[in-house]
């Protein structure tokens, strides 16, 4: 299992007439926390894309608990459970400075070739890194 | 069963680096499919908030099938199947010009009391006019 | 002179906690205003970069008058006041339902060539098609 | 004179086909920018309006000198060089990790009560935080 947090603070434009964050941002948040889940392993997505490798959203799915609001400071928890392997799934929490959660989801990853766009399974780059958090039989 | 279509061009600001539509905005595109709906049955949304109803996000899942590409128009196809109770929920699908499946998810929807934010049930004034659309048993 | 009109309804996501849309949206909208633009004179952007030519922004400026609400239908004036040479200029007017204006500005574009993002001046096949708008003099 | 300054990593979803960040995101850097250099201040924005001020934008100017990419870490340099009476002028800068300048502008924001949205000069609660930053005769 591997894990990274992100803090991110709510920003001004993320927020909608309700006065809240809109609902959409948060799957931009769940895409920051993944993204630094990655750039802490030493795989920054724009370097795996140099590799080769692009990494479409496959699917999402996000529940909402409690709404962020202007001033809150977000701990985005991003868990990978299982080595990635035609897939990557990230488990995705969302909590704010008081420990509650605002939203919970999980985002299905897949790679493709730079070049011709064709799908792949994880590249041995990626599946090497990963390993060492995962027991043998996962 | 309530069935209201939007088409949409897709915006230059919405690719990312991958030359194609980021996925959190068909998160956005279905919330103008269902914004329409509303407005079709006589209930745009900036009127249901001066009834002093607010319908905030709950749940969101989205399956992405095709990318959608600069150029692309969008037909966005959002289906209520069972009238509003408690809940909301719009089954949206996303096709582009060829007809191919783009994305298709669902979205639930609650309901509160602008004033105080309270949860609430679907008022009379929007199960009224969705009612029509579904049998007596539904 | 070149002047294109598009019409578009304010979307719930572009609305912020002032209760109207954010600023930076109509930056956005300024943009679907001169791809229309464009597109109407048979350069939608798209074909323009399978052309080889990206129209980078080099400048932009916006005074916002009357914030727009959700519910407005909003009109985009885009004017191309000059024929391009090294530049393109668009001067855009919003203008809402009651024709008051809600904000104006003025963006200035570049061209390159796609494949080595070197500057150049407008191509023909924008210049040509721009021509019949211009007096010779212009 | 008044200088505050941001660190920002560019997210994935603010690029665009160009393979750049899409130019409407320098405009809500601004905003990020000027958001720190309030809250660095003692004056987050969500405070201000509590204290029942908005501060709506009036006008936006922003020249474009460097794209930025996906990977770059920006600097976002807020000046605010008079004590803001009617209006508050925030000039900003951004820079890349190798000091270049990416673009350059100016943001004027209007201050508004939140009851009515009537504008009102500065309030009294700004002006006094500000003022150490400025000789007698600015």
């Amino acid at each position: 299992m591997y894990i990274s947090e992100t803090i991110l603070e709510v920003r001004y434009y993320e927020t909608d007439l309700m006065g809240i964050v809109h609902h959409s941002n948060y799957i931009r948040y769940f895409e920051c926390g993944r993204s630094d889940a990655l750039a802490n392993l030493g795989l920054p997505i724009h370097e795996i894309e140099k590799l080769g490798i692009m990494m479409p959203v496959v699917s999402v799915t996000c529940d909402y608990k409690l709404p962020a609001k202007l001033g809150d400071k977000l701990r985005i928890v991003s868990t990978v459970n299982e080595l990635p392997k035609a897939r990557m799934i990230i488990d995705t929490v969302i909590y704010n400075q008081e420990g509650n959660t605002v939203c919970a989801g999980s985002v299905t990853l897949g790679f493709i070739h730079v070049n011709n766009r064709r799908p792949t399974r994880a590249p041995s780059f990626i599946i090497d890194i990963f390993a060492k958090y995962y027991k043998e039989n996962d």
